[in-house]
C-alpha cells in the first residue's frame, strides 16, 4: 500500500495541502551519523520556485525529524521525518472531483475512494509526496556511501531534445534543467520556456547512472533489481516508461551487437559495452547500473479542455488554473536519484553488504 | 524473493534441467472450475519447438496439479502446478560457470551463488522457468473472465519492422510470429530467419492489452498499477524495458496533446484518446490498459564472442552450442499475457471486486 | 520490524524520551469519521498517573492527527497520530547501558544494537510505545463498531487473586485495577499497595472478550487467529504467554469434557460451552473470542539486584531509581484490548467484511 | 496466507488426503548439504502409527526432494520437498461438512470456505499438513547446526501427569510418550492408555528447550522472538497456549523474584534464573530459549457428542469413527522442534548470523 521495500523500507505519508508530508524509514542500521545538510540540499533541488522553468510557487520545504535519531545518529529505530505544508488555498481543487482535469488522477482516485479522498491539491494523489521520497532516498544514498557507491541523474531528453551522452563526470546542477550537456541544456530551456508562453507543457526523459554499484546484488525470478528499481521509479507521478541500459534499443539490435562481451582491465572483469545498464538475470554485475525514466508533460496546462460534469453526467470543458511546472523534468532528477538509492540500498541490505550496526 | 503478489500470490519454483519448474499458488478463491485445457494450451503456445521461428527443441510441457484442487474445482488452499522436465545433457552448461556466456546471467549468478548455484541449462535464471509463469496467469486468466476483463498480447515488433496499431479484434495465433498485421508478421518472419541463418538473434517487442479491464484497481504511490505490471514483466528474463500507453514517446509531446480527454460515449465516461494506457495515478480508468514490452535478442548465438576464463583470469572467446530462439518474442507472448493477467487478479482481489468463495 | 499487520497495517514509531510516540495506520478504508474523544479516552486509560495503582508520573498523552484525516473523516490515505512527549530527564538511564537493570531489555538491547540505541527511558524498549497501539487500537475498535463487534479487556488476576467468572456485563472501568469481580478488585488492589510499600512489584493477568465477533475470520495454518492474536499481544512489553479459551487448563482436560458441542438456539448454530475461546482451526466461529494475557511484574523495583558492569565485567549490583508501577496490569487493558482490535480489524478487511469505502 | 518468514520463508502445501502433502522453502543459502536421513529421521518421529499411543495407522511419509537442491547440496533456488500420500477412503469426511465434529475445524471451514473445500480426511484443516512442517523445520536445524543451536522438544505433561524439570541432558526417544523423565512417562502412558480404552482421548503440553542459542537475534515493538515463536506455534493444529519461561506462573511472582539478576560465570553474562526463557525485550539474551505449548485433548473421540444438521438444521448427535490419537501431544514433539527451527533460521538469516552462501 504505502510502503516500499523489504529491509529498506520507507512508509509514505501526508498530503499536498493537509498538515504534513514525509516518510518512516524502517529498517536503516544503527550508528548512521546523519548528514541532515545534505538531505536538506536534495529537498531544496526538489523545491518549487527554484528557477524559471518550474513554478514559481516557494515552498520552504524544511525537513523535521521526529523520531529514530537520538543525538543525530540512527538508532536502528523507524526514522520519521516530515515536512510542515503552509497554508494553502485549496477551493480550485474541490470542483475537480466533479468535472476531472485530463492527465490527472482526479477521475480514477474518484473511482477509488468515492468522495471521501483528500482533494485539496490532489492530496495523496501530488507530486508534493516525493518530497518524502527525496527524504528517504537522501538517508540511503548515505548508507550507499559507505559501500562506494554513488547515484547521479540528470535530464536526458525535453521534448525531442537530448542530451548527448556524457562520460564519467557529471555535473547536473550547473544549468536550471540539470543537463550536463550545456548546448542542449540551452535548448531544453527554449522548449520549455515555449510551452509555458502557449499556456502548455511538455514531456522528457531523466536518466540514472550508479558509478561504482556493489555487484551481486538483486535476485532472478521476482525481485530482480530491474523489477524493484522500476516499481520504485513508477511510484514517481507522470513516470510512464522504464528502460535499462539501451532499453527499447533492444528491439532493433542482433545479439552480437546487443551481447555485453567479457575482458579484463586492471585486474577486473568488466564488459567492452555496457548495453544491459549493469543487470544480468536480474542481479548487478558490477558496471554502472542505468536507467531511463520517461515523464509525460504536467497535465496541468493553461488551455481548453474537455471533461465531464460527473454530476449531471454532461460534457463540459475546464481550463486548469494556477502556477504549474510547464516541464516537470528537472525537479524530477532528485526524486528519480531517490527512488533508486531506496531500491539499491534495500538490496544491499538485503545481501548483507551494510552491517545492521555502522561503525562498529 | 521467489513469491509475487498479495492477495494472488504466486511462488516460483523449479531448474531448468531439474526435475520439475512449476508455481504454487496461493489465494485463489474457492470454487474456480479450472479448466485445465484452457492452461495446457498457453502451455503449449510457450513451448520450445512449435514453429521454424523458435527453438527446434521439443518438449511436451504437461501441466500436472498436485493441490490445491478438488474435484476440478478450487479449494482455497494453495495450488501447486508443475511440469516434469525430460532428462536433459547438462554438459555445456557446467563450463559456463567459469567462462560466462555475454548477455547471460552466468557471470552475476556466479557473483550472487558462488559455484552453488544449479548450473544445468541455465537453473533458476532460465527462461523455462516461466512456464509456471503461464500456469499462474492461466488460473488468474480465468478468475478474470469471471469479471470480464480480455487479456491479449502480441508481437509489436521485431527488429526494426512494426506492426500497424489493431482495432479492436486482435488475433495472434495467425501466424507464428503471433502478430496481427499479417503482412509485417511475414517481414518478421524474414527479419529472424536471416538472423538465425547468420547465426545471430533479434530483439523485439511485445504488446499487451486489457480490454474490458476492471476500473478502480491499483493505488497511488507505490503500489501503482504500473508499477506491479512492470515489476512482474520485469520477471521474464531478457525483458528490458516497459512502457504504459505511448510510454517513450510522451516525452516529446506536449501536455495539450498529451492528455486524454474525457467524453461521454453510450453513457460511460471514456477519454478520446488512450495515451495514457488506461493507468492514471496509478489506477485504472476502465480504458483498456496497454503496455509495450521491450526484449533483448536472446544472447545465445552461434557466432566466437570474447569472455574471460574466471579461474585462470585470462581473456578467452567463447561459441554458444545448441538449437536456440533466434528471437525470443514470439514464444514470449503467452508469459507477458500471464505476468498481466497475475497481477490484475492481484489487485482485483485487493480491491474486492471477486469474492473469496466463487458461486455461491 | 515494526509494522504489523496485511490489510490494517500498523508501524510504530517513536522513542519514550524522544519528541514522540505515535503511529501510521495504513489501509484503513476511507469514510469512516473518527471519534477523537473516543481515542482520546482510551490513551486516558492507558496514561501514567491517573490512580494510585500506577505510578505517580503524570502525563497529559494527547493524540495529534498529521495525516490521513480531511474534515474529520479517513480518506484512504495513511493516518499519522502522534503524541508529543514532554521534556524528561534521562540521566539515569544512560549508566543502565553498562550495568543493565534484571528484568529489562537493557542487556539483550546493547547485543542488539550496541551503543548506538536511544537508552533514554528504555527508548524502543519502553511500555511508552504502547500509546501508539493504543491509537491503532481505537481507531480499528471504531471499524470493528461498524459490523457490530465489541471488546473488552478486564483484570483477570493479580498475584494470586482472581477475578470470578463474569456474565456479558462487563464493567471494568468501576475501580482503579480494572476488575469486574468488586471483591476481587479490592484484594487486588491490596496486594498491589502491599508489593509497592516494599519496594517490589506484582505480576498478572488480563482477560480479553469480543462480543459478537464476525465469525468465518481466520485462516488454517499460518495465518491463524491464534497465531495473529498472540503476535500481537506478545508486542505489549511484559507479556509471557498468551492462551485461548480454557488455554493451559486443555492439557488436564478429557477430549469428552474440552470439545465444544453444536446445539441450535434462536435459531443459531452455538456451542453448549465455549473452551475453544472461539476459534478452531485458526478461524473465528462466531463465539466469544476470549484470550488471556500473562504480565510478568514490573522489572523495575527499589530492592538491591545483581548485575554486571558491562565495561568493567564485574558484577556489581543496582537499585533502580524512579516511580515506577507497582503492578502494570490494571494499565495494560486498554493496550491488550487496542491490540485485539488491530488483529481483528486487519483479518476482518482481509475477509472483505468492511468495505474500502464506508458509508457509500 | 500459507507463507511464513522474512528470509527462511516456508509456503506449506498440500491436503490430507490429496495427493501431496509437503513445503517449499524460500530463503534457505546455497552450499547447505542437505543430510536426508536426518530430515527423514525427523519424519518418522512424527507419523503415526509409530507406537502404542498413536494411531495405528501407518503411512511411510517419505520425503521426496523436487527442486532446490544440486548434487544434494542447496543451491539458493526454493526448495520444494512433499510427500506422496497413500490412497484412502474419505467417504466417510464428506458428511462431517453438514453435521460438524465437536472440536474440530469443520464449522469454521464451512462458514469460510463454503461447500468448496477438500473435505477428504480434514484437507487443509489436517494435523497432517505439519509433515511440511516437520520438513521444514529439519533444513532449519541444519542450518542453526552450522552456528550451534540444539532445539530439543519433550512431553512435558499429560493429562495431570507432569515431568520433573530436566537438566542439560535431554533424552527423548527413551520412552513412546518422548518424555525425559521415566517414571512420568510410564505414568503418562497408562493415562493416555486409560482415555483410549474409554473411547476418550487427552491434552497435555509439550516444553521446548534451545540450547546455546545465538544471542541478540529478534526485534523490539512487532518481530519480536515471542510473537513470531509464539504465531509460528499456533499453526500446529491443537495449540491453544503458549507461554515463554515461566509463563503464566509469572502472574503469582514478585519482581524480586521474577527478575533474572547477572552475573559472570566463566568470563560470560549470564543470568542467576532463567524465568524469562531467554528473551527479553523480544531479543535473544543467549540463555536457553524455552517456551512451552499446550495442546487440546483430540478432538476424535469414539463417544456420542451434540452436533448439529445444518442442511435441516436440527439437532442431532455424532460418534466420530476410526482410529485417532488419543493423545497427539507425542507425535506433536518433532513439529514443536520443527516450529521452533524454523522461526530461529528466520531470525538468524535476518540478523546476518548465517551467510547467504555456506562454506565459502
Amino acid at each position: 500500500m504505502n510502503t516500499l521495500g523489504t529491509s529498506y523500507r520507507i512508509t509514505s505519508i501526508g498530503e499536498s495541502h493537509g498538515k504534513v508530508v514525509g516518510v518512516v524509514i524502517d529498517g536503516c542500521p544503527a550508528g548512521l551519523e546523519l548528514d541532515m545538510e545534505k538531505l536538506q540540499a536534495d529537498l531544496d533541488r526538489r523545491r518549487p520556485g527554484q528557477s524559471s522553468v518550474s513554478t514559481t510557487r516557494n515552498e520552504a520545504d524544511k525537513a523535521e525529524v521526529l523520531t529514530g535519531l537520538y543525538q543525530g545518529v540512527t538508532t536502528g529505530a523507524p526514522i520519521t521525518i516530515i515536512i510542515r505544508n503552509r497554508d494553502r488555498d485549496s477551493s480550485k481543487y474541490l470542483e475537480a472531483r466533479w468535472t476531472p482535469r485530463p492527465g490527472h488522477a482526479d477521475y480514477t482516485a474518484g473511482i477509488r475512494y468515492g468522495e471521501k479522498q483528500d482533494p485539496r491539491g490532489g492530496g495523496r494523489f501530488s507530486g508534493r509526496n516525493t518530497a518524502g521520497f527525496v527524504i528517504a532516498g537522501a538517508v540511503a544514498k548515505q548508507l550507499l556511501d559507505s559501500i562506494g557507491a554513488n547515484i547521479i541523474a540528470y535530464t536526458y531528453q525535453i521534448g525531442s531534445v537530448m542530451a548527448k551522452d556524457v562520460d564519467q563526470v557529471i555535473v547536473t546542477e550547473s544549468n536550471i534543467v540539470r543537463c550536463p550537456d550545456e548546448s542542449a541544456a540551452q535548448e531544453m530551456i527554449r522548449v520549455i520556456d515555449e510551452a509555458r508562453s502557449e499556456g502548455d507543457s511538455v514531456g522528457g526523459k531523466v536518466k540514472v547512472v550508479v558509478l561504482t554499484p556493489p555487484s551481486g546484488i538483486g535476485h532472478p525470478i521476482f525481485d530482480t533489481l530491474e523489477g524493484d528499481i522500476a516499481k520504485a521509479l513508477y511510484a514517481i507521478p507522470a513516470v510512464k516508461a522504464v528502460e535499462f541500459g539501451v532499453g527499447v534499443g533492444y528491439a532493433e539490435m542482433r545479439g552480437s551487437e546487443a551481447n555485453d562481451q567479457y575482458i579484463i582491465r586492471d585486474g577486473k572483469v568488466v564488459t567492452v559495452t555496457n548495453n544491459s545498464g549493469g543487470i544480468l538475470g536480474g542481479i548487478s554485475s558490477g558496471m554502472p547500473i542505468e536507467a531511463t525514466v520517461t515523464f509525460k508533460p504536467t497535465p496541468s496546462i493553461g488551455m481548453e479542455q474537455k471533461t465531464v460534469d460527473l454530476q449531471r453526467m454532461e460534457e463540459t470543458t475546464i481550463k486548469v488554473e494556477g502556477r504549474h511546472d510547464p516541464c516537470i523534468v528537472p525537479r524530477a532528477v532528485p526524486v528519480v536519484e531517490a527512488m533508486m538509492a531506496v531500491v539499491l540500498a534495500d538490496h544491499a541490505l538485503r545481501a548483507g553488504l551494510i552491517p545492521q550496526v555502522l561503525g562498529e
